[in-house]
């Protein structure tokens, strides 16, 4: 969907946390990230080559991707020139924020000038069928979670680096914004119409080599009364074949529901399986993958020989561990 | 939302299923149904007063419900002049079909003329909130199905109408088109955009009183993968204190999905269970309703029976033997 390579702007990002997008683009395709654009009093800096838009255009540059967040996670006044200098040099520019860069007037005109085009990644781009249930070629690995974010984007991209890396045949699945703009390709599922739900996941992973794993990423829990739904429909949709649990230790409860405390991760293979069985009986858990971000290196090593024993199942933070057990598995 | 009493228009409906959304309107808000009014042709008759529009108009009607269906499930063109008639004579025009009245330029002049409005009730009305997962007064029963349309809309109907000549608290929640075109309001869950769907159903089925029962309208199956995260969202948002279950008992395949076989009544009591238990630790299954419509009188009393016994809960047709059953037991 998005040419490529990326000018990523990075605004006046207040920090680098702010700057995850554009940080996410460089990680997972750096091949991507030919340059990045700041503006003045940006507080983060990829380590990528800093050119102006018309060096990065003259560079090569198809498509400038804004990969930062202001506070209030929309499109700042103040970038607003840059969007518009990019169209007028003759790139795309996508962006994933909650306002739209097409209701921003002057900005559509110059693409429309320029003979640009605009790409907000939150809205769907494309119509999608119901789906029909149907087994399609390939194979398909899912990451689900206890919780919303968890760690699942992260998890299935480690993945499909570690698969490219024994050159197996592997393809990350975006269906996030954040997903959709590192990857250049995607879809936004939270925002599809609920009866195309899962036929946009159907369409996301199509047939496919025997041997090909799509790995699908993974959107809120099924545990999760607020985003479930979506987390079903991705289920029914991917057809998994292998389930990778995603957990997060020191979470206490559900993310912004304070009244819902985490299942085990007992309960979720067990709900996930009784789930995926239905589209596809020979699912399996594979993996475990857990976030110890918050955890001291003795700490997370403890927690994840724990679950292991305690679930038998290869457990790792990709993070810490890369991915490489993850992947041995669905070798197996 | 609809204003009432209502004009049944059944335009020139081939048959008297064609008309099966102003029949249900008669069977379930005889109150709301004034009149009907056909076209040259029509092979329906629901037993109402005929009125010409401006009868009944003059007769108090406030919308026109388009109860009839041709054979694309659209607005035909040789009914477009009686709803402009209708909105010139002053009243709302409500359809459920697939095309909208709001595309009709024609008509969307005549009720701005007039000062009337257009409810295109496949069209979210509402802008719904992510939901909160938050315990709500009052009761909630809602119908799960092995399958789509097995009975759910009817089966919760049906309990309605029961609970209320038993002077119980009770209310029809509507969340598919015909629901809301019979009750006058509800959700067309289906068309609600994913993040907000079980939003969309705690907005639809707020706290109450703590002796009233809101029978929530199913949507697909759990089981169902083209449509069960809408079900899932039912679930969740739904936070159900009963749930019944419903089946059609002849069913070989899932609704459009030959290759996928029905489940048990036994999966079915067990998935809900586990999934609807996560909102709502305290969910039962009370009941199962069956619809018989395909076998004779005897093989539908043995089908119950022997149901019932398997199951051990009270099982009926509400078509055939009513709802008491189905509302002893959400007494008990």
């Amino acid at each position: 969907m998005l040419k490529t390579p990326y000018l990523l702007f990075l605004g006046d990002a207040p920090d680098p946390l702010a700057a995850k997008v554009a940080q996410g683009v460089k990680d997972w395709r750096p091949e991507f990230a030919l340059a990045q654009h700041r503006l003045h009093g940006c507080k983060a800096d990829l380590g990528l080559p800093e050119m102006s838009i018309a060096e990065a255009r003259a560079a090569g540059a198809q498509t400038m991707i804004v990969g930062a967040a202001n506070r209030g996670g929309v499109i700042a006044q103040n970038w607003r020139a840059s969007l518009i200098e990019a169209c007028r040099a003759g790139m795309d520019v996508a962006s994933g924020l909650h306002n739209q860069l097409g209701d921003i007037a002057e900005l559509v005109a110059a693409a429309r000038d320029a003979g640009t085009r605009l790409f907000d990644v939150r809205v769907p781009q494309d119509t999608y069928p119901i789906a029909d249930g149907k087994k399609r070629a390939g194979k398909r690995c899912l990451a689900v979670g206890t919780d919303c974010s968890v760690g699942k984007m992260y998890t299935a991209l480690a993945m499909e680096k570690t698969m490219r890396e024994r050159a197996m045949k592997a393809t990350f699945r975006a269906t996030g914004q954040t997903g959709i703009l590192i990857t250049g390709s995607g879809i936004p599922l939270d925002a599809v119409v609920a009866d195309f739900m899962a036929g946009a996941v159907e369409w996301l992973t199509p047939d496919n080599d025997g041997d090909h794993w799509d790995l699908i990423e993974g959107q809120g829990s099924l545990f999760h009364p607020s985003f479930s739904g979506v987390t079903m429909a991705l289920i029914h949709g991917g057809q998994p074949d292998a389930l990778v649990l995603c957990h997060e230790p020191t979470r206490t409860h559900m993310r912004g529901l304070p009244h819902y405390g985490l299942p085990s991760l007992e309960e979720l293979r067990d709900l996930s399986l009784a789930v995926a069985r239905i589209v596809n009986p020979e699912v399996r858990v594979t993996g475990i993958s857990v976030n110890t971000a918050a955890l001291s290196p003795e700490e997370a090593a403890e927690c994840l020989s724990a679950i292991e024993s305690r679930m038998g199942l290869p457990t790792v933070d990709p993070f810490r561990d890369g991915a490489e057990r993850l992947v041995d598995a669905l070798e197996a």
